[in-house]
């Protein structure tokens, strides 16, 4: 029996979602788990890897099972053990087809900003701050030239190893908060770093270092030089996961452009 | 030349304020940073000595330099080498004889309960999750029964080592908040464990396993089996230091006890 369950966790003291040799994970909380139920390892699927101190309001992993064991008991038993800062949302069996990477087609990220004279330690490894005025109208402005298909080779890090380094963006946008700013981004899928590196960006756009109507430019030269920064892993949120055409076309229109894991790897 | 450091920090990394041995101290922060500058080793001497786990919104500590440095700078300075979850809100010089600790005639603290289905993993280690409804009116009417000069050996760790547990509580209340509750409490002194014992007992007044009227006699019972649960630390916030008795009475009328340290230590 295939098992999905969305979960939530506050990433600051994890290294990040997938287990490693030493150091606490997210993989690794459920792992130990699951191993002490089963007596014998059983591995977890996630829809995404999150890296270290990122967050995630919403993700999913899924796994499978010859426990006898119903939903609300599977998540009751995991918050049981876990500690304070992982939490299961929800739990679904699914079909035995049904995989969390490959029919994941989007995910939307939320990076917080906070502003102000003053660094506020209560929102360390919660928010990222910065202490200059920004111009949060020129960085929206420069956020819209992100949507839609493009290469996003100069917006990763170089050490993304994909074949393809196209993505579609749904939406992207610079949102006013009460003490700052959240950028919204919503895609068919993400480089490694990409989201850190737009909102480096933005910032300097922000900052009038850069102009929004570089941003074509940019994109068309796919040369990360051009972009030098990444903005901390702390502000960043993974805030929600796409796992079905339909829920992607609700929200952005039956126009938009999707990309089938699926029916890719069937090619 | 004394100089005295107001900060606020986010306890949840910390083993507490006082230096240790080993891992990772407030006062440690302050010592390593005061070092390197000094060449030799700084004491700092805090008015509060918060437990592990504990937070800041407002704490104080003075140490002596023969630096001329201005006050700016010292905030520049520290702030500059402190970890994020540590922030120097202000610096100034004070007179010779002042002392954090024998100067402080009061403190207020806040303790922060959230309540709901689901907990939270945002506020692990921020605030604390109650699953349960609560009576907050007969909790707040338990609360004021503390207020006044009374021997708290009831109501702290055993392993408390004074010579009188007599304090002065001149606020004690719980306040409804969106998520849930506040504890708030203002006094001349607290002994160890004390907020979290208080907080604790009413807990179980608002769950109905105790009676607000209950308190005069636990107080003169002075027995902590009778009062047998600790909150946890992380929903515990040091909130304001009352360094005068001025600032005491500008709140609380001119009609309060107020304890004198500097004054008892002269008996």
């Amino acid at each position: 029996m295939r098992i999905l369950v969305e979960i939530a966790y506050q990433g600051n003291q994890f290294l990040g979602f997938q287990i490693q040799q030493q150091g606490r994970t997210v993989q690794q909380q459920f792992e130990k788990i699951l191993k002490r139920m089963h007596k014998r390892h059983v591995r977890i699927h996630p829809t995404s890897r999150t890296d270290r101190g990122v967050h995630a309001y919403q993700q999913f992993f899924h796994f499978d099972t010859e426990l006898n064991i119903d939903n609300q008991q599977w998540q009751y038993a995991m918050n049981r053990f876990l500690p304070d800062d992982i939490y299961v949302k929800n739990v679904q069996t699914v079909e035995e087809n049904f995989h969390c990477r490959y029919d994941c087609v989007g995910k939307r990220y939320r990076y917080k900003v906070y502003q102000g004279e003053h660094r506020n330690p209560f929102k360390s490894g919660l928010e990222t701050f910065i202490n200059s005025d920004l111009d949060l109208s020129k960085m929206n402005e420069a956020a819209h030239h992100f949507i839609g298909t493009h290469d996003f080779t100069g917006f990763c890090s170089q050490k993304t190893e994909v074949e393809s380094k196209v993505r579609t963006l749904y939406q992207s946008e610079v949102v006013q908060t009460e003490t700052g700013f959240d950028y919204v981004v919503t895609g068919s899928g993400f480089l490694y770093n990409m989201v850190r590196v737009l909102v480096a960006f933005l910032i300097e756009v922000g900052k009038g270092k850069r102009q929004p109507d570089e941003v074509p430019q940019l994109l068309e030269e796919k040369n990360r030089n051009n972009v030098p920064f990444t903005a901390p892993a702390e502000g960043l949120y993974l805030e929600k996961i796409y796992l079905s055409p339909e829920s992607l076309t609700e929200e952005f229109g039956n126009d938009i452009k999707i990309h089938l894991k699926k029916s890719l790897e069937n090619d």
